[in-house]
């Protein structure tokens, strides 16, 4: 079987398996980019979460928490209101920590320039963490991933550790993240379609999916355009905090 | 010019270069695994930083710091005392947020079967995030990275918005992170000495190089070996830890 005829097999394996998630849907604010991506024949979406608020209880020192005895004491993709963690907060055993967790998607991609190109569009909307994995058998996926989160222990084998105040605090700042990830979503949305746009101009027409819509993991069709504009002015702020400010330094590739 | 004269071309420019960070030198945890990496012929080393803990005098709303109007109060690349902390917070005027930020390596890879190997052995080491990157003109790049942070704004418009029991508390995590991130560090070089000389077995002998000194950063060489070991059951954790804990996930490849 030749590597295209391979891809779409396993597209269709993977698309038209259920939702694994807890969840078990497409988050709302991702679900017209994994759309726009599945429809594409060079790309299918494998996982999706479109950034969220979240309060885990951990273990007994504040480490990274891990999956079997991790306490989901609060989950939200919107804002988050103080009582709601409040309450979360009192159900806290163990070491609870507060995390903003900015989108993160994987991409396979038919091609390495198919993820080339899906890799220069995640930077250029804000998503600096963003790379390519290529596995053994040749699977290429991209991981969108940014630089912009939260991580905050709040509390002690069950004891509050800071004060309402600093919660509230807290959360303004976890909320705005929310938001201007949000606002880096629809940027690269726009970016996509734009870069989609003019490879399609030099690119055979059968690479856009007729069937589209079996591919569209049977989720709601979000309303309304995504408003954020194709452009890096927005996202200089997230360019200049560059993981590497003041890191060791030889040399950085200007357009590697 | 093949590629490979090109991509000697590269490293030699690379690495004779002076170094740019701020700090003027390759991090101590970090020397071992640089110079492993720059005596190969199909790897270079263009920036570093072994992990640190930072103190960020950011905007006024805690926002990501943005590199022209960031103060640094404290960076320290070993365990932070209360008491320096203490004093950096006295100094901030706006927003300070602690960080911990773990290893981030960016590697230059001469093929991308290369970069692939290094790629997997981080991984394996427990730097789940990271990933190639493959520029227009070819220049291939791993960046090594973790999901291991910790982010902690601290102070809103220069008042300090925690309790020093807190700080003690942060500390305590922040110092547990830095111990467990060198010793993924440990790990790494461990992992990717094995990988290496596997390799080389099946590898033309000149990709060994001779002159490896010269790509050493002129460094000093780190004593005592490093100790961790190459097994993947210790960063069992990490792997628990997963990105995608709880996140849609259609189907994820096994060996992606």
């Amino acid at each position: 079987m030749d590597r295209s005829a391979e891809f779409r097999r396993w597209k269709a394996q993977c698309l038209n398996k259920a939702d694994l998630s807890r969840k078990g849907s497409v988050d709302e604010d991702v679900v017209e980019l994994v759309q726009l991506l599945n429809e594409r024949e060079q790309f299918f979406t494998t996982s999706s979460c479109a950034g969220r608020i979240v309060l885990l209880d951990g273990g007994i020192n504040g480490f990274e928490v891990q999956k079997q005895n991790c306490h989901w004491l609060l989950v939200t993709h919107r804002p988050c209101v103080k009582d709601d963690l409040i309450v979360a907060l009192n159900k806290a055993n163990g070491d609870a920590v507060l995390k903003f967790e900015p989108l993160i998607l994987h991409v396979q991609c038919q091609q390495l320039q198919d993820a080339q190109i899906l890799h220069s569009v995640a930077v250029e909307s804000g998503f600096r963490n963003s790379g390519i994995t290529v596995g053994k058998r040749g699977k290429t996926m991209l991981a969108v991933r940014s630089t912009h989160g939260l991580e905050v222990p709040l509390s002690h084998m069950g004891k509050l550790m800071v004060t309402e105040e600093y919660i509230d605090f807290l959360l303004k700042i976890a909320n705005q993240k929310l938001e201007e990830n949000k606002r880096r979503i629809e940027r690269f949305y726009n970016c996509l379609q734009h870069a989609l746009e003019r490879e399609t101009d030099s690119y055979p027409k059968e690479k856009i999916n007729k069937k589209s819509n079996s591919y569209s993991h049977k989720k709601k069709k979000k309303q309304g355009k995504a408003s954020g504009k194709c452009t890096t002015e927005e996202n200089d702020k997230e360019l200049e905090n560059d993981d590497d400010l003041g890191i060791s330094v030889t040399i950085f590739p200007e357009d590697y």
